[in-house]
């Protein structure tokens, strides 16, 4: 028997930033855990990209994965919004490389499409098909169904 | 005889990102050190964030500051750069928080005029004054003069 492959997703953001953890063997997924992590709105960004950081480390050393998947940013206007979610995907990235993870980007439509089979799918059947595909997960619609649907589209694309 | 306040400035970037060390006691400054990070262009994002991330920790390492000023970032447009930006503040940002520094955020109009006399002072002025205010910088124009001034901005106005 090989060993599982342990993969954990994120789908940054300075607000409300998702994970999930799941299982790979074979052509076999299980899920572990999911969660979000919520900086404190009102604190300094140093603060809220420190307390992000952090909480991403404690979810990686919770669940020791080996690899991390993380949604690809594709900005085309609003700079601000964009600076504020390269900071975040940053927190996450490093969070994964400092604990000596394989970090794997994934842009959003190409998670869209291969859980759900379209670019286009919303966040509802996103959550609909991470419960599916990981029975058990009982993840409701948002950032923590987002983010294992990036675990599992790592796994699929991650060579 | 109260301590001098030791300051490290950072001038964010992907690319070339400045560093500058400075001491502060009261209205005296002096220069300790300056450099540059340059992550390696052709490595995966991850690599170059954890690369600059972790060459930031070893500058704080060796000099010890407790205070840190970072350029606030002001973008207006091209998003894709914003976002690159973003990630780049974030390393140096948490470079600092997870070291326990004190971080201050300044824009680069109020660094140029605080250290030229106006915001709309050029490379070459900034890098001057530097080499005017603290003795023995021998600091040439370009990213390590601009994170020095940031320290002085620092310097200069946080409470």
């Amino acid at each position: 028997m090989s060993q599982p492959r342990r993969i954990i997703g994120f789908d940054p953001s300075l607000v409300s930033c998702g994970w999930g953890v799941i299982d790979v063997l074979g052509n076999k997924m299980r899920h572990v855990a999911h969660g979000v992590i919520k900086p404190p709105r009102k604190e300094p960004l140093a603060s809220r990209l420190s307390f992000l950081f952090v909480a991403a480390q404690d979810a990686i050393e919770a669940h020791s994965p080996s690899e991390a998947g993380v949604e690809e940013a594709f900005m085309k206007d609003n700079a601000m919004s964009a600076l504020k979610l390269g900071q975040a995907r940053a927190a996450c990235i490093l969070a994964a490389t400092q604990s000596g993870l394989i970090v794997g980007e994934y842009a959003a439509r190409l998670v869209k499409k291969s859980v759900v089979g379209t670019g286009a799918a919303d966040k509802a059947q996103v959550a609909h098909m991470m419960n599916l595909l990981l029975p058990g997960a009982n993840v409701e619609a948002g950032d923590a169904a987002d983010a294992l649907a990036i675990a599992v589209t790592h796994a699929n694309h991650y060579r």
